[in-house]
């Protein structure tokens, strides 16, 4: 079972903090287990492991095994939260170079979550001589990145299958009810799976959002949801044997004593997108208001021959997190040389998860004795049920430390800036006013 | 060229600064050109495009066409300023898809650069049925990760072609004369390059350390060098209309009145592994004596619906520097849809550059008024050219913004502690007493 390990961060603090923190940690858990705080009608992925529908899950199984029988390759279409957990996931367990293994599971390809030309043309040639289906992911059906490449995928598919063929192959994963998306869906008879109301974006990777395109990819998505459901239950603790209140007052204290970046790291480079996921999670949810630790993550051994000096020496504002996975089962070992030039034979026949353990303690070691606190979060083995349970941790330790940060841990306003000032630059009917002012600050 | 914009910048800084910084940025150039200042034993790569071994930049040349005739993949091993430059440019110029899509030229797998066991038997089992060739980067040769990884590749190409064909597809890049990795190569036959004595890694990407990699992905390696020529003429300029000078002390005095973290953006997904190399160029160079900017990294627009909110809203101590690229020249465009459910037909018809351009202005426009300098580089094309003026544009800059902040920009050592810590406790002859006292620390 997942655990946090404190022993390296706690004695950067001076006095104690569990007893300060103890009344604000109860009310936030009250908070999200039953409403009453900032943002309470977005708290539905708290019970989701245990509540979610069933029957719809059955479906996103179906629909699984019928896109690895009919298509070589699924093209995922979606931003933010309909992205970054999916690919998250199928990174951390079956590898950044998924695509590029021989499997029995279709080739998966993330698009829709940015503007560029060259990205949305290489996915079409990806997938030009294959057979493929398509996951749209978006509650409104009208965020524009998702909705133009919808656009041209959709249009690929018809070409290649025909309007009804195409219909077969896409699944939409979008509002139970309303909305451009789900209207279309219907119109067209796309099979859909449902964005909960009551689930934000960046909370809804254990709903449909991130299941249908992790489950085939080949993943045990039971094993991720029991995982998950096992963690709900020791997050259900309302004391400090909760390793979410342990991981929320820590970095809630720390911050308060000018630890203003969090680093989250991990020594299996298949992590990095999971390590973006978490990203999204704790920036969107605490940065606000003018607050909030600002969420980096780096990928050791790699970066400790390139973020490390900063880590070790530079501004001392830096709280290291580090997740730590059992060993994995098939372990390469150190080759024996007989010349030892490079001085490595002491190692011979070591797996290699030995080294690894080695580095992580000797990063440890060295980053506290340079002033950087560091929280240890320890996960039994990197598979579907342990990353359910890192999931879930991560997401209700999230919902405190927004409460107890003092923000709503559930909106994102800021988010709609950069999208008001697109549309009134790419003169989107109703902005003309907006982008008669923009221009008039670009200079045009 | 590449230019630097920093309309949006200068209006958060409420007095003159360049009068201020023109003496000491006058003597950072100096001591960058000429030497005199700290670490000046690795200034090498400043006069580098000019003054490369043309006689070795044909033998990497002739290598790569070696290697692209009778492998199917090159293994690159190395770490750090050996690994993330050559990523850097091959994912950008030729896509982070490069190994999956069509092509004349072999997959190209980097590796040695952490001590993931699943990670290296990944790349084993992907070259397992392939022609594939060795590169090894390393001036000393007993760096643990890649001298692990090169124990493992040597052995299998070993068995694979026997002692002698083995040799043949093994090309090591090292220092000229000293070292495990230089003694193994005579003694074995391999090629070598040169990883020069004056050049640190993180400044080593235009040497053989970046070039062969590079070179054997399909890259104009000559374009690459003309690019950076070109950018070290623009930096000679010992005055302000050197986009160096602009970069390195806005961003000195950005940091000077509490600008902590600078994000560099860009709107081209491709670019991710370049801002890795950034980072290290930067965090490495500055991080130090409790000092220094702290680099991160955003892919626009996808990181809008992640990081965008902190960016919008959290503390106030973000610098954004955005890299934009003149638009490619196969755009895609908007399709024309019918029932414009998604109501984005008054987008019909448009190239998918005009959405991101808007998404770039919409952006710069949002973040400014949210109190986030905005600093705009601009590259003519994402092209072998544009990457060379921009590779050598980031590290004078990086040169200078040390000198400016006082410190060396050219060593590491922070980079040293983690190292130390590992050999001790991995058990190597001579750090006994250390293993020691580290175990003692963990309670072991």
């Amino acid at each position: 079972m997942l655990s946090v390990d404190l022993s390296h961060a706690i004695p950067f603090l001076s006095l104690p903090y569990e007893e300060a923190l103890r009344p604000r940690l109860s009310k936030a858990a009250q908070w999200l287990d039953a409403g009453g705080g900032k943002g309470a009608d977005f708290i539905g992925w708290v019970h989701l492991p245990r509540d979610y529908d069933r029957e719809e899950f059955a479906r996103i199984e179906r629909a699984s095994q019928r896109i690895r029988q009919d298509s070589q390759a699924l093209v995922v279409i979606g931003i933010g939260g309909s992205y970054l957990g999916a690919r998250g996931v199928i990174e951390c367990l079956a590898s950044p170079n998924y695509n590029l293994k021989k499997k029995t599971t279709p080739n998966v390809y993330f698009i829709g979550n940015g503007l560029s030309s060259d990205a949305l043309r290489e996915v079409a040639e990806l997938v030009e001589d294959a057979d493929f289906s398509v996951n749209v992911i978006s509650k409104s059906g009208t965020t524009t990145e998702p909705a133009v490449a919808f656009r041209f995928f959709r249009a690929l598919l018809e070409k290649k299958y025909g309007p009804d063929g195409a219909a077969r192959r896409i699944y939409a994963t979008t509002d139970r009810a309303r909305g451009a998306l789900k209207s279309l869906s219907d119109a067209q008879g796309y099979e859909t799976f449902v964005v909960p109301d009551d689930v934000g974006g960046r909370y809804s990777v254990l709903t449909a959002v991130g299941l249908l395109p992790i489950a085939v990819a080949g993943i045990d998505i039971r094993a991720l949801m029991c995982g998950a459901e096992e963690m709900m239950q020791c997050c259900s603790a309302r004391d400090f044997s909760n390793p979410a209140w342990q991981y929320a007052a820590i970095r809630s204290e720390l911050y308060r004593q000018g630890k203003k970046i969090e680093l989250l790291a991990c020594f299996e480079p298949s992590f990095r997108f999971m390590a973006e996921w978490w990203k999204q999670l704790y920036g969107e949810s605490e940065g606000k208001e003018n607050r909030g630790i600002f969420p980096a993550s780096v990928d050791f051994t790699a970066d400790l021959h390139s973020m490390g000096q900063y880590i070790q020496q530079g501004e001392r504002t830096l709280l290291e997190t580090v997740v730590r996975f059992g060993p994995s089962e098939h372990q390469m070992v150190v080759p024996f040389d007989e010349s030892d030039g490079d001085g490595l034979n002491f190692l011979a026949g070591k797996p290699l998860s030995f080294l690894n353990d080695q580095a992580m303690d000797g990063t440890l070691l060295a980053h506290v004795e340079g002033g950087v606190p560091n929280v240890i979060i320890r996960a039994d083995a990197r598979d579907a049920r342990s990353l359910g349970q890192l999931i879930y941790f991560f997401e209700y330790a999230c919902g405190l430390s927004g409460y107890l940060l003092g923000v709503n841990p559930f909106d994102q306003p800021g988010v709609e800036a950069y999208k008001k000032n697109m549309f009134a630059l790419l003169g989107k009917p109703g902005y003309e006013e907006l982008g008669e002012q923009l221009r008039a600050r670009l200079g045009r």
